[in-house]
């Protein structure tokens, strides 16, 4: 297995082991859908070797009886569905709450850490029905079969989602993405794909689902994914307390033109991606060049996928000079984003979703 | 039927006919459940006389079987449930965005226009299940027995949530409301509960049930109630575009000290109400007397109500002086609230969730 899976050469690789990395924006910003080379990459552990005819998924805890299934019984068993649907790492925008104060030990990544893809797999309600569900079953625990390093103890990569949400049609134990098969770092190969909820509650390599009656002990449940408030550091975090994330907050980040980027006097073309989380859907993207004063409403992109990001784009009137376009996104719970970095500033850098900006000259 | 039903003293009129009424923030902060003659009224047209005896309920549209209802067949041929449910009005807090710009027309509402109850009756998915949900039925319609009167046209107010939500177990047709038969001016003798949508879906005197395709095609689903941007006004308001509310955004509230409240010199209790939409939850508030500089974390009140708002209480410490003091709210989807009302301000005035703030003076 190579360290550096083949992806695109322009990938920006924020770490290397664990390996993470993120696409420019401009590229990000060609397509709908991301391609696989182009996809983001975050991981906490290594990046396993699975012999794909000796993997089996297990499946316990609160269930009537529990299952063991190879990879040919998940495909050949149970229905079919593909959902194209965004992933977003609950780190994405960190650079910006980084500038605010320093958040050492987290990964820097600008706003590429998200994409969309077509996942095809079983729905995971299939196979948790199969299962049998047992009444006092909350939450649906993953663990990869990675291997996370932390204090001279090694475990698998985990999370939880509530059963509710395990037990809706868009989440799917995907084995392809785009129309192949996964790649190993993109959790080869089977992995969840829970649509809506922040990027870590889809856990690559999965090893085992346990049905239970509380969120998962997995460290970064327990511990990392949660949000404290701005007074709160790590030596004064009380972990029993802070926002335990998933659902995703509503977010819009400028693609094109990118940071510091030249452009000519005119109708400059300003585009974008929009989210949401939960079931809600993106329903206005502003746009202004004044810091807020006045705003130009987006054209977001046609488009049926419940669970993947808008694309958005606009024109804006630039003369020569200095500017720092922003952007901000409405969802359909009528919730926007804060004006500024520092409003949502929280010491592990999670769910940025201030104003995004950026600063471009134009010349005449 | 007297004009004015039987408030409590204290009840601030917005408006005489309709009848608008609103408690003030200090008799709301009570209790957590509001006491009826303390609920805001919001009526867009007559309190109608409904004689209980000759009520019926009609259910129709994409059903397999139109029903029609009494009062008695309501209660006693379907389950009952009881649902402590907060409504809030999408214009609550309206007079915060007045002071940006004038919105004529709209009642002036401070943020006494939410409310919390237990709502006894019937889950309105029994009712939508006796009737059969056809497939094609996507939004469960609701129409009033009121009377509206526009353009010389009088029409019972309505709208509508969708047909996945009308299906979830806290929606009630309620016929009770705090253990007491429900008054005229709280919809008697029956009226829709949706809880975590704004409070005009939660539709009194409810005539009718239709299950169709589309939302509502009612006044207040296809003009009233919708978010448009800040550059669009009455005039240049395209309908069909705007922002149709449903789920509430995440809001937080002082209701003690008052405006312009004196205070004596050392810690201040601070105390109010949160409330999210959806099936989020109230995680998190936070207090500031400096602008947002520093904040303090609140205390959430312990409870267990899915669909009620979350009181919340802290000390903060003043020295003699004159203080802003702000506060806004975090949900389980990580969203927060805007800094600034100009922030949030649309021509309709729905929605208001910038940071709330308190002038008040402390002595020594």
């Amino acid at each position: 297995m190579p360290n550096r899976p083949e992806k695109h050469p322009g990938m920006i690789f924020r770490s290397e082991q664990p390996l993470n990395a993120e696409p420019p924006m401009e590229l990000l910003r060609q397509s709908f859908t991301t391609p696989a080379e182009l996809f983001f990459v975050r991981n906490h552990g290594s990046i396993p070797e699975i012999d794909a005819d000796r993997y089996r998924l297990s499946i316990g805890g609160m269930v009537q009886r529990e299952l063991r299934l190879s990879l040919d019984e998940i495909r050949e068993q149970f229905p079919r569905s593909t959902v194209t649907a965004t992933l977003q790492c609950a780190g994405n925008r960190r650079q910006d709450l980084m500038e605010v104060a320093p958040i050492p030990g987290e990964v820097a990544w600008s706003a590429g850490a998200i994409g969309t893809a077509e996942w095809r797999g079983t729905p995971l309600r299939e196979v948790l029905q199969a299962a049998g569900v047992e009444p006092g079953a909350l939450h649906a625990a993953f663990t990869g079969l990675d291997e996370v390093e932390m204090e001279n103890q090694a475990f698998g990569f985990g999370g939880s989602i509530p059963i509710e949400k395990a037990m809706s049609p868009e989440v799917v134990l995907a084995y392809e993405m785009n129309g192949e098969p996964l790649t190993p770092e993109h959790g080869a190969p089977l992995r969840v794909v829970a649509p809506g909820y922040i990027g870590a509650r889809s856990v690559k390599w999965l090893a085992n689902i346990v049905l239970q009656a509380e969120p998962s002990s997995n460290y970064y449940q327990t511990h990392a994914y949660k949000i404290f408030p701005p007074q709160v550091d790590e030596e004064t975090a009380d972990w029993e307390k802070g926002l335990m994330l998933g659902e995703l907050s509503v977010n819009a980040v400028i693609c094109r033109p990118t940071y510091e980027e030249a452009v000519s006097a005119g109708p400059v073309p300003v585009q974008g991606y929009a989210i949401t989380g939960g079931e809600r859907s993106v329903e206005r993207v502003d746009v202004s060049t004044d810091g807020g004063e006045t705003w130009t409403t987006a054209d977001l992109q046609e488009g049926n996928d419940p669970w993947a990001w808008r694309l958005w784009e606009t024109l804006v009137d630039l003369s020569p000079g200095r500017y720092e376009i922003v952007a901000r996104a409405w969802d359909s719970a009528a919730n926007t984003q804060p004006e500024l970095a520092e409003q949502v500033w929280n010491f592990k850098g999670y769910m940025d979703n201030s104003w995004h900006r950026i600063e471009v000259s134009c010349t005449g």
